[in-house]
């Protein structure tokens, strides 16, 4: 079965932008590992990168998938747009995972209003690149019917 | 003369997204049904539908048209960019209506703010896709001076 | 079948308050279009008009009607009494539309606040005495079962 | 190594509280396979469940231990008291994660303040039982230094 | 060096939108004025429009530049994509302006909550056109080191 | 000696508006009850039923009673009017119980600002109509010289 | 010329309602000592005492007068509607007066929004009875065009 | 059947604290009162009293008894954690009332936020030690099924 | 007996700031018609004029005085240091009469906000230089024991 | 006389946690010299420290002293219990002192709600174990007459 | 080494401004008091009182002294430039102690913003004169080397 | 022509207060070096600074100039006074500008709310001592018709 994978803003410069942050691996070797993983679950993954909030509920909508795991990066905290895409997909029987490379709580307090997290089925913040992993590990089990 | 017909974010969906809540007919066949009623009254009109805030703006400001008829969907409620286009269609005397299918109030309180509702001449909540035919007739009356 | 139709506060001295914001037609000037015109679409219409928030609630819950067009003016912002009225009216199967002739979004913020407008199915801002005409098409299709 | 794995208050009745929201294993079974699953990553577990505030907080503070798994259940959203056992966590080098069974930004609004949730290194929401697998399974990463 | 100048949603139209506030110069006018006055300085400057938050992000990410002169229009007020894109280029180094054609604190309240404001070095608003000119100026000081 | 019971905005309507919450015994009914209760207690009782926040107010201030029983419906949570003849009425030594079919804290979150209750000796909620035999007792009890 | 003076909720009461604040002198009198006043001053006055918002706002749309020196009592803090027909009144040239008699700033904080207040040429509080005979002295000067 | 009764923090020293506000009876005595008292409707009681939020969670949720009364004490205003116990037992079906000694209305406004409210069946404030009673006969009549 | 006229922050310049709202009479024509109106009244009156926060609390508590006539100009918003002397003016049984030229209700917001007005036995707005009259003319009543 | 020394949760810790903000004395260490110290001026003292919210209301009500020194920690931010019980303890003419070894509003938002505090004679923050000395030789003075 | 004493607006009228409050020891008398207090742990004192936010800030900001203890009075509740130069003579390596005699936090809510507080090294409050002693003696370790 | 310079609270000690935020140039350096630039645009300069805020309110109303160029320092955040002053300017056609060494957004929360901002013609902030620079270019072009 395909899992959907969505970077948001600013994520594709992953280990050029604040590597004592976000680590220092880049964009192109993280999407790479995160294939090999989700075809060693047995699963295939469609990975898709975009700084436009528009492209990004196209996708959501448009897109063949079952799974989706999704980093909405800043959009997090105001696109209503992105959560109605989101609602949608779920609407559709379809699992959604949210994925944070940071625990935003330990970050500004504008970053603590969260509003497409109230769309998703699961939600993975703080564990660096090992978040997607588990978000994908959770989808899989999802897929296979071993969730719950 | 010319209505403009912009349906924002995950309006193009409609009849496959939330059908118990927006109805089963398709944006397709809504399109056609628009345009054969505007011209019913002697207009014409061009529609756009788009997920992205920018496009809608890019619409909005450099398309020729003499009313606009806009349902925003969720931009309405934090797209100043959106309200900020609105207001300079008014200002060069293009007479503005926005839409929503549901009655807005009805629902979350999030979606109790809007934005883009600041800067329309009128505004049509809750008759699904009856208010775009209100706003179709409003428009014409505008544009045939038989308004207020 | 029968429309109901109600305004609150102030609206009786239509043609004589602020008529550069509401027009000069006066109040029983617009009753008597409307009359016509729903006769015209093969209903009937009964006109109650009152400064008393009392009065309205005691209308909306104790007169036979099939369908409601309600202006609450200054009301829609705190009668919580109006608003329990206008659910009981749809609990009981009844159609109810609110009107207000301006665009309340573009006046004082203390007018954002929308408290009855949660009990009604459509909402119509902005187009002056044109709303109520469109308010009673979408009531007459309601009733004559070609709504939705 | 060892993780303490701390569940809050009426968490013990897991399988007897809601449990078309929570599932239908009880506590006890959860435990079980928690204790397995991390003996299976090569480390040892010792589970505490407390309703009381104070006991939370000397466990946090008092038991020896290389990682806490934490599901602090209501206390998360008013316990500084826990925040500051956790933040003295943190400060001894300890690896702390949060898991809450649901999403709750799902749930009501006074759910969305998350107090303990700032002094946390990852936190896994929605999944379930599956979060405390992740968390464990994140924590042993962290303990083999195979994390980041 | 390089002065990279980006202008977002609506600006585009300056000269035509709102003249008694904005002035009557058209944005191509304005363009190459900033541009003969760059060079002047002994520096070059690259424009950028554009109506979406996604390529402005993208531009602030992927263009090569030494100084970033920005007006984020409405986005100023929401847009913490874009704030996150010039926390990105401050930390690579580069220099960033913040430039506004009018006092926003002058008007609605909605427009005093700043976002992208707080990735900015220098902020200019108030003085039309004119605030363009102070902020390249400033910008070229600070490449030529001439600044503090 | 005398019990004045009063009814506010929508209760008349007790038995038709929505059942399923309210319970289906009519005002008539209920108010039957109560007066052969008070009545068993050695007391009396004058019940008035108003949708009118003004006759409400002439009520409390002018009729001749000893305690009052008041279930202020929607009034509760706006009208200052009525909260200050409740305080006037008990200036005057007369004991004052407010009571609620439901428990208003399980219901919207605009029902929980309670006005008129700062001026209530005792309040009753959430019992039906069980909540006036308790409120009429205590008030009884009160009489009687037997309450505290 | 003529002046209306109208008392709003529980001041009909005055000298039986907290004397302690309010003073022992009976409505009746006060009325009866501000028409003699009102006399000296070479003008008439219409004294309306009302406990009900909407014959309120029908006194002040319908009565004839030039001068209205209103104390809303407990409205002032929440009536939409006397405010509306407050600004009617001003639009028609009618000057208007808002007497309390108490400091509302001294009293509990939701005391202290004035909405009615919005729409007063003047405002006089903390005077007592004093305050409303300051009011009609200054409404005399206006009538003979004496003030400012 | 059985009703267990729970009084929280700081009530245990009823008849010593603050007697002019809570009365001069000790707990002792009203817990023997209120034993006999639901002896005599046919019915047994268990009385816990606590300062322990914990311990108050626990006996909620590990005590057996068919209906519960319930004095959260300060913990009404912000224990989830007994809200969370509360709403656990409801769903076992259970009766739950909460009973408050004096009108927290009348109180400070931190007291106006009421937490464990929102999953009472039944409230009672401001009656003193009479309020038990009421809830008593209430739980009573709702054990015999005499409620509704 | 003797009155102190204390003007803020800007007053001293009536006459020549924004005449189009505050009149065209000089601060010192204004001063010099209110001593000859307090001579009228049988007492003599002291005036101060700062811009000073420090010697406005000053004057209120070094000068001899009876009554206080005070318009504290911006600091009303928010000037705790003035409302604290006011109040100890009070606290040695002085009258103290707070005066607006404007009824500051109708300007913007944030003036809204009133804090020494807390601390004033009477209040009078709106009336422009009248008020100034109004409130001698009470304080006049206070001191020769006519007032209530 | 005897002085009661209650220490809040995470209290017990200190020499251990986050030593460069609260310093490396031990409490033991602390309680020794605070014993010596009481003793010096001629009292003795009973020190209590636990993270137990119920345990602290249990020990200020139930135990026997004439001067209570109490450190809440983050129980001073939301404990509504504790409050209480300090109130209690006031009601019987107890001396109670507040300490904070950190200036807590030099820390972050959320501690800048005190609401133990409210209840205190005296409080003192941020100046380490400084602060318990000054308490008790405030309440020294107080046991003894001195203060004030 | 030299303390510098600053007391805010109205301080110097204690003694005579609420007695019950503030005790009856004048200005003077306490000042001549902290004095000797000061010598007798061998360091001098200057002492400086103003009602001016002005001269304050200019004090703290040009003498020379090695520590200060301010009561800022008001001025604590909003004055950023008092708060501003507290910061200042701490980035100079100063001490600095704030007083206040009552404990602001049993009075009205807008006592509770402290803003000066934030840059303040200890907080003493309640403890009437005797904070200042305290402060003082907590100043002289501080310069003694004695402190921590 | 004549430019007023104003400068605030605290910005008299630039050069020593926290130099790392504002640099190490003297105020007296700064103000010459102001000097000399405004004369070299053919324009005389008159530099105020004070940490009185009355001081400023006389300053900007009573000094004779055509331009003002004001750092107000704290006071921006707080001061209706001087923002009143600042309208009065600019109602007698002056040119003002407000400059901010810093850029305020980057810096703590109670400095983002602007009061005197609302006044400026024009704000810069951010550049350090070279915005005052721009300001004075800014005000030069305006004296000389060379601005918009």
């Amino acid at each position: 079965m395909k899992v959907l994978l969505i970077n948001g803003p600013n994520l594709k410069y992953l280990g050029k932008r604040e590597p004592e942050i976000y680590g220092d691996s880049t964009f192109k070797e993280i999407e790479a590992d995160l294939k090999d993983y989700t075809k060693s679950l047995g699963h295939q993954i469609e990975s898709i990168v975009s700084n436009s909030e528009g492209e990004i509920v196209t996708a959501i909508c448009e897109k063949e998938y079952d799974a989706l795991v999704i980093n909405p990066g800043a959009y997090t905290h105001y696109s209503i747009a992105i959560m109605d895409a989101m609602k949608y997909a779920r609407g559709l029987g379809k699992f959604v995972a949210e994925v944070h490379l940071t625990n935003v709580f330990e970050r500004e307090d504008f970053r603590h209003e969260m509003l497409t997290t109230k769309e998703a089925d699961i939600v993975l913040m703080g564990g660096g690149v090992f978040s997607y992993f588990n978000a994908i590990s959770t989808a899989a089990a999802f897929l296979d019917k071993n969730l719950f």
